[in-house]
């Protein structure tokens, strides 16, 4: 049978998704753990790569095996053998043929910053941080242009190997909070902590381009850019006309959907 | 001078703040960190103390110094040395007579429950894991019963040593919040993940007590106790009446104010 799996991940202490050779990845540990618990030679096929350093609430994979253990008790017994910053969410069988790469998905990542005059241990890990302070208004203004199906040619990093450069992004959405009460009695001219979280929804991702639009939007945030820019960082086709590529750390796959998916049960 | 110091920190990492032989605290990394800065012997005095595995957004501490550098530059050149998990998020000059443990003050902790069939990865160093659903209007009801001036005997660890277990709480508040779209197209019967924030504020604490009034009201949650139970757990005045310790990793010092503390300018 064939059994997808729903995996979470703390990116922090693994050579990102992919298999690689003398390093340590979320696949290369699914297919260790699996091919121990299940005795076969297991290999994942996952729904998307994520860079070193990169989380995940939630990525999707398959796999196929001759055990007999039902599809949806691998989750428990998998989650035992792992390592605690990975964790399979959900495992179901499904049809024999189905790829998660072949298929229509919704994908949504969130981009984390924590924007204060000092990092915060807690926070280290998920977000990225940095001591400036963002004009949000501006970020959202510049988000807006990215929706639809554009050419992302400028939003990729150079070397991606994909037919077309072409995707759609659904939405974008910028959440800005303050952390009440984190500071003592206020300072004159303190600036108060805020964490921005950036949310991206699309059809599909160029590698690179949340971690680009991410940069990107922080510039403008900083008024190095306007809002209106973005059309032409579009137009120009040329990864030099968009903002830097945000750090890792502050980018996590945050959902997953494929509208026609269906369960098989057996 | 006398200088005063937020000091943030993930506990995952340390024997909690005291220093104790043989053992890496928060307490003994600022001691070493500072002395090697300012090339004295340093010693800094806490304002509470954490137990191992909990964390902070801000505990406030103080430590007298011959040095010449401005206090408000401490910070910047202490963060250097630190470890990135304890960061100084400000240093300032207090009075030579000011003692965080000898005044008024307002602490307020939160503790993060994750509420879910799964743990998630990214979750597992500030929220305790539970595969419970929690009835949180039964929480909220029951924490009312822990508001104003209580004997808080039955909520400390047994061995306390503290003049009087007499305590004020000024606020219990419990928020709970879905995670959208964690999960993939939503399965029937399939529980969403919500994370659960109590949030307690006082004029002080007892060794244990936030813990073990988180314990109590996760047990509310799950309808073990009616939420008025809380009036009989504390008439009791014995340990055993209230609900057990909650786990440390859930437990943040979220915010600490000192409403009569002013900044000392020279």
């Amino acid at each position: 049978m064939r059994v997808k799996l729903v995996v979470a991940y703390d990116g922090t202490n693994y050579h990102g998704w992919q298999i690689q050779p003398n390093c340590i990845t979320i696949e290369s540990e699914l297919n260790r753990c699996l091919s121990e618990l299940l005795n076969e030679d297991i290999q994942v096929i996952g729904a998307s790569r994520t860079d070193t350093g990169v989380h995940s609430l939630g990525t999707v994979a398959v796999f196929d095996t001759n055990t007999r253990m039902p599809a949806d008790k691998i989750s428990y017994a998998l989650n035992q053998r792992l390592p605690e910053d990975i964790r399979i969410q959900e495992s179901v069988q499904c049809a024999d043929d189905w790829h998660p790469r072949h298929c229509d998905s919704k994908k949504t990542y969130l981009y984390q910053i924590y924007s204060a005059p000092f990092p915060m241990p807690s926070f280290r890990l998920n977000m990225h941080f940095s001591y400036h302070q963002y004009d949000i208004d501006a970020m959202r203004e510049a988000a807006a242009y990215l929706i639809g199906e554009h050419d992302f040619k400028s939003f990729c990093s150079v070397g991606t190997v994909a037919e077309t450069t072409v995707r759609t992004i659904y939405d974008v959405k910028i959440e800005s909070r303050k952390i009440p009460g984190v500071f003592i009695a206020g300072r004159e001219g303190k600036e108060e902590p805020v964490v921005i979280q950036i949310y991206v929804s699309g059809n599909g991702f160029l590698y690179n381009m949340v971690r680009i639009i991410a940069g990107t939007l922080m510039e403008i945030g900083l008024h190095k850019y306007p809002p209106q820019q973005i059309q032409k960082m579009l137009e120009a086709k040329d990864r030099q006309a968009a903002g830097p590529t945000a750090p890792a750390n502050g980018l996590t796959l945050y959902s997953y959907e494929f509208p026609e998916f269906s369960e098989k049960r057996s």
